[in-house]
């Protein structure tokens, strides 16, 4: 069989090193820096030749130079001859810009799935993509992995008695709802609503949440406006506590704040987007998606079907 | 004839409000900004249906930013269903990355010309690549102007005595020459070499600069070594006194310092890239290359040949 070879970028190298040793192999050696006006330079120390390459890289921020070292070392294996070069992308950024919601938008989720086709990209393994559509954005083969049996089996070990599973709006009711088979949980929504424009919203809570355990999830958490507000108003009507989760904590701007300051009593989230320094605090706790990934890349390998990893 | 309009992105706001005034326009209304976590966010607040769209962006620092703003615009343009999308690019960012020099390296500058492609563009417009091959790179139209005579004529109305116009390497004799065409001036040459390896290199002038105003010429100045060598080498050597100029001042790391500390008297450069604050030095003239650019994007919109610019 043509050798296996992992390499990390600049996203998720602990993560990737994680990657690496489930594998039973070592990272590939290559260096990832920048010239002196920012360019990206890569060097890849050793050989691909023949080679089925696996990049990890999320396109977490800084978002373009991510997408750039990513689309700059599918060019170099490229041209290094790798047998097939299989992008493992933990975060897909601009996955929200994913439709024209507005005249005159881009689709950039669809520039991006196009720029890394035309880089060389072989195949994507992607994690709880923001919307599932965006897997027919590309004409390689896509694997799509789910964060939910991984957070599910975390509040598992909790033991709660009564628990609810909430979404905190309605495009997350499917991703409540499996998680909630596995917990055998009934669900929530929070049903936001603006009665006529230029008048407050109304959160109003479709589903009885009146003494029970709530866990709100969701797959992005990024200024945790919505994620917030929703914890406050499970507690305002009647919920005992609240948790929180999400695959992929983005935490920008005033999240890590909002959270401190809300109602939830513990954020679960993975390690897609590695949780920076100043982002540790204690409400949030990250779990590991190394094991799913490794299992993921070599069952690609071994030319195994990924199905069994859902159940 | 279908409407021109010219667009703007965030590397030289300057320029291309001089460019829309130069065409008689005004800049199409556009705002490119980031979302809190990042990603670029692009709205266009004017129909661009059946037009000519140009956009100016050069993909100076931060390059990845720049290079990513760009292509989503391209993304925009195209499904708003404008007519052509015309790129002019006054630096060309990546272009140093335009080949193997070494084994498993990426060539960046092709892969940046598939991106440009394959997000839309209809045609670019360029200035002084810093590798004329760069344009087989693309299967799109190109324009390549060249900044020599806007540097030529600036010096032409210093009316020095006696002139020789030098070459900081062997790989800019051709723009060097040209130079001295239109100045009327001998060249000279910095011939540097290596004797052996790990031995210091030897700075041979290759022509008579004795006495001479020596007026050194590049495309791109970035850390400002190679240049500040030269001139303080041609001083070493009896030059009566030495200028500098080149198109893309990029002026990256210690730049500046060394241009300060350097025998150089005066640097003349074009806003392809436009000077930040701390960049403006005394000894530092800035030229514009925005009556170029607006003449060819004239030319072009007229469906006239540009070959004129270059006489
Ligand atoms: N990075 C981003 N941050 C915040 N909002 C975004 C971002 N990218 C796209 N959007 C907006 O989010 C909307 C889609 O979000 P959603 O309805 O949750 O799928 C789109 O209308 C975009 O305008
Ligand atoms: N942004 C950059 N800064 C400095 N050197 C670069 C950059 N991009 C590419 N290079 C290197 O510059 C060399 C090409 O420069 P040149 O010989 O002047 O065409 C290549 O071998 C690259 O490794």
């Amino acid at each position: 069989d043509p050798a296996l070879k992992v390499f990390s970028l600049n996203s998720n190298p602990t993560l990737a090193q994680e990657i690496a040793e489930n594998i039973g192999t070592e990272l590939g050696k290559c260096t990832v820096t920048s010239f002196s006006d920012g360019e990206v330079q890569i060097n890849i120390e050793e050989s691909v030749r023949g080679c089925d390459v696996y990049v990890i890289q999320s396109t977490s921020e800084p978002v373009n130079q991510h997408i750039m070292e990513l689309l700059i070392m599918i060019d170099a294996l490229k041209r290094a001859s790798a047998r097939s070069i299989n992008i493992v992308m933990p975060y897909y950024g601009y996955a929200r810009q994913d439709r024209k919601a507005r005249s005159r938008e881009p689709i950039t989720s669809k520039l991006v799935a196009n720029l890394l086709q035309t880089a060389g990209a072989s195949r994507v393994i992607m994690l709880d993509l923001h919307a599932p559509q965006i897997q027919g954005f590309f004409d390689v083969p896509i694997d799509h992995l789910v964060g939910v049996p991984l957070l599910s089996d975390y509040f598992e070990e909790k033991n709660f008695d009564d628990v609810v599973i909430v979404s905190p709006d309605h495009g997350g009711v499917t991703r409540a709802r499996k998680m909630a088979d596995r917990l055998k949980a009934p669900i929530a929504i929070i049903d936001k609503r603006r009665p006529r424009p230029n008048v407050a919203e109304v959160m109003n809570i479709v589903g009885n949440i009146e003494g029970k355990t709530a866990i709100l999830i969701d797959d992005i958490i990024d200024t945790a406006g919505t994620i917030t507000l929703a914890a406050n108003a499970l507690i305002e009507n009647g919920a005992k506590e609240v948790y929180a989760c999400c695959t992929h904590p983005v935490l920008s701007g005033p999240a890590i704040e909002r959270i401190d300051n809300s109602k939830i009593k513990e954020l679960v989230v993975t390690n897609t987007i590695p949780l920076k320094d100043e982002k540790r605090i204690d409400k949030i706790t990250e779990l590991s998606v190394g094991e799913l990934i490794s299992e993921a890349i070599t069952r690609v390998h071994e030319r195994k079907s990924i199905s069994v990893l859902f159940d």
